[in-house]
């Protein structure tokens, strides 16, 4: 197949839809991004990479990161998270308080905010007991959750020069009052262990985890190879898991747009409200797109188009 | 791969499973059936077919008779249908009124009780159209919905035989006071063309057709081959179509269990409150299994695990 | 007290405002009328009349009819009564199935439409037993559960000419969706005994009895008296009852501006969608208002500033 | 009236109740406390004072303090504080965050605990303005927002001992998630000015006042009189605003049980989840129960019944 054409026509394509949407406003870091930007890759699992426009701009992959989280969570302690966050598609925007009080503070699943809360939590937890440490302390030493989720990021991605933005980062913790109601919301009902301050700071680090689409497609090639990846041959989680993983991207990975994403591109794939979306081919391939200016969900208007057009031109759907 | 195994080894661990769950209990015809019974079938794209247990037991299809109609509304008015509902997975129970009412009568998907009346209406109105008749008027006459539905649903099966149970039909009508709120808000938001009491006649005639597993997974090779019968080369729609529909029986099929079955099986399929949930392995086969005794979630407990051993054995799942 | 200068001063201010607002536009028959019309009267305990403007153009009285069926039940079942419906603020539009459904099936009070319908089904239910005869069917006879309705209205007006008006009842009966989705999904929780329709056909008969604002305030004494006609010396129900009425008038009288009426106006009152409202100063009076373009929530504009002006100028509230 | 018999006798049918409902649980210091305890006040207009059983025991006043911080409120900026809380009875419990999502983050009403914080806040903006400091800062001055409230409360009571509880205002920081929740959730919408935390210090240090049966009844006579304090002569707000804050009691002076209340007492009053209530009878008197245990909806039970009682033996009802 031969992606070079199929991205260059995809990137021809797009070009009159730059300037449509918006870029995420809630945090100034976030909104001033230029909305032009467009950047697409693909990575197969023989290693070949196919990259057109801004693939090597860097930008905070948010809510991709929840992919990552939930991926070592189910590897360290599956039968322990499913006690605390359910898998089931909400319904409802990322960051409702809704269902989350009817249900007693239990997440309908790991890949809305409150989900992605609990599992930061978990891993806080798993690895301070780990490293016979204080939870949450952060004193610059190699034992903390986020850097254990840091080593992970950068294995699955064969690259130790992934880091996270510091403006983003601190401009979350300063705006991040959704989540701090969120965060409180389940710590009143008694599912977050840790203090809700040190949960958010690691969490709003995760969330400022920057990659481009060459990273990005890169380091989701474990879930289009069974839990392996195909280049290093380092096996990160199980086949089971990764079927569980993509399965629940399908269903929840772009919050209350996931039934259309599905209807339409038919990948499992995650988004961010940094403009980035990836998706996977089993067996065959990862596709990231990056595209800052999001759609009234809160996905890439342009990276969703893009992601469409791939499925078409391709005939890659898992359906 | 060697089915009549998989089936036998299935059908052993199932047994002691049988007796838990419950029958579905709103309308006798359906409560009173025999919670023991237990059937299992494969029809492969190239015709082949497998059976187990009670697989030539009939049984009222109820929900799963959705994915007929909305392959037939698809393929008549797509644009249409999609103005008056929608494709994202609702979060709730399946006769939920609480988003219905949030969202102006327009259902979040066709696969719950709501969006499934709306295709009803939607049909009702483009065969009255069509045969030049009185909307609704059941005259006996060949020209009805229901008429052209079980048309459709006899092609599919390349079966003429299959009708619908009368006392599970009119058991539905004397019952049917939570389909009736449904319809009448949806009546009052504008989003029901015809009478209130014709669409759920015809609406409660659609889910008391009767099929056992083996007619059932036949109907739906369709789905397992991009819209086209595989063994009589008739297309029912279009590729294209055909992931749509697969992708939403993932996200939706089965109410607020969809995640989980996704998660588990792995699988596109619909389940039925009479007890029967088919899936579809794309370009590969069909399979439905029925156990009238029911889970929490309204889906066949039995069925569920039957399946969740089917993906295991098989290795089949589109993740 | 000079009520006929208060009545003038108010009718003077009120006549820039008439205008503002809205008729009901859900039936032809409500929304029709002239929304420039408005009247008010004032009925003294001691059998005083003081009337302004259109004091004797008769309307659609509407929900105030649930007042005098309530009355009814409370006299004549309390108990029973009080196991079908709460006597809570619902926070919500008087016509939310949200609530009904998470309290399955059980109405938040009298006052909105699926309490009242709950009340006419109850009252149906009760007479049927007393006249020994089938429930519900109107046969003409003098018999019926609207039939005691009416003897009631008419006796709290010692005025034996109130009737119903055909044309709204008809109107209401052919396009009242929403009640019929209410009463369904009651009826599907066990909480309605009589056929759907028979309960909104007699529950659309009470809403459209028509009354002017001399006979509205007139028929109220009653809730000024203790529970006993001032004039005739007939005592309709107890005084611990007429407290209750009271407060559910105050806390729940006006929909989702309950609270508002009672911090503006401080009496307790009942409002419909034909444009009244009816309030009662326990002890001295009741005064009704009419005009019938509402504001947003479904009062009459016209009026709620008037009973503001009233309570200002008079100085009586129960605070 | 013999209030002295009607105490006593009250007092003498409270005590087989002693002993149903439970304390608040969310915090030790309120869950400890002797559940028997049952004391109950009433101070006449004329400043005749009569008391029974615990009438001496102080406890934490908590809810009941929103009424003297709303009236500090009304009387510093009406028009302002109108803008970001309103007056309706939201339907749901004290803490529920539902609404609160739905509405923007402008709560139902300032007797919920979300529009308190929000009635807190702006007593802290207004008080940190007036004394050009910097908001929220305690540095043990004299000038801060809570010792606004204090000296209110001192001077509504002509009491200047009264002071509060440190136990209980730590237990809250320190698990008050719930409100945390709340106050972020407003925060993220923008209906709260100062920081989340120094608000909130605040907040529970109102709720931490300690005060007695017999304080309570003497410091709500302002309310039973018009705005003006019957016994020292001293107005602390307008009549308009006194007829405002007992509407506001009367609706939604007991979260979701207010309707009942009114129902069944008929006064405008207000509790507080430390076991005590407080009553107006307007131009006459106000009356104060202590009893730590709860029922369902969060409100002293024996309290209640006793109101109940009180009612009933007086005559006493605002209907």
């Amino acid at each position: 197949m031969d992606f070079s054409s199929i991205l260059s026509s995809i990137y021809l394509q797009m070009q009159p839809l730059l300037g449509q949407g918006k870029t995420a406003n809630y945090i100034p870091a976030l909104r001033d991004v230029d909305p032009l930007q467009f950047g697409m890759a693909v990575t197969l699992n023989n290693g070949n990479f196919f990259g057109i426009g801004d693939y090597q701009q860097g930008f905070s992959i948010q809510s991709i990161s929840k992919v990552f989280t939930f991926t070592l969570a189910l590897r360290l302690f599956e039968a322990e998270i499913y006690q605390r966050v359910w898998r089931e598609p909400s319904g409802d925007p990322f960051n409702s308080l809704v269902l989350l009080e009817h249900e007693q503070g239990i997440p309908r699943n790991p890949f809305i905010n409150a989900g992605a809360i609990v599992v930061c939590d978990s891993l806080i937890s798993h690895f301070s007991k780990k490293h016979h440490r204080i939870a949450d302390t952060d004193d610059g030493s190699k034992s903390t959750a986020f850097y254990e989720m840091m080593q992970f990021i950068q294995n699955c991605t064969s690259d130790a020069s992934i880091g996270f933005d510091r403006q983003v980062f601190e401009s979350e913790m300063k705006h991040g009052f959704g989540n701090l109601a969120l965060a409180n919301l389940m710590k009143s009902f008694g599912n977050l262990e840790n203090d809700v301050a040190a949960v958010l700071k690691t969490y709003f680090q995760q969330c400022s985890v920057v990659m481009n689409v060459k990273q990005l497609s890169r380091s989701m090639l474990y879930l289009a190879n069974n839990g392996t990846d195909p280049i290093t041959g380092q096996q990160f989680i199980s086949k089971q898991h990764t079927k569980r993983i993509n399965s629940l991207m399908l269903t929840c990975g772009h919050y209350d747009a996931s039934g259309d994403f599905a209807f339409s591109v038919g990948l499992p794939g995650k988004s961010g409200v940094g403009g980035g979306i990836v998706a996977v081919v089993p067996n065959k391939l990862a596709v990231a797109v990056y595209s800052p200016a999001l759609n009234k969900n809160g996905n890439s208007l342009v990276g969703t188009k893009a992601l469409e057009l791939f499925s078409e031109y391709t005939g890659f759907s898992i359906f």
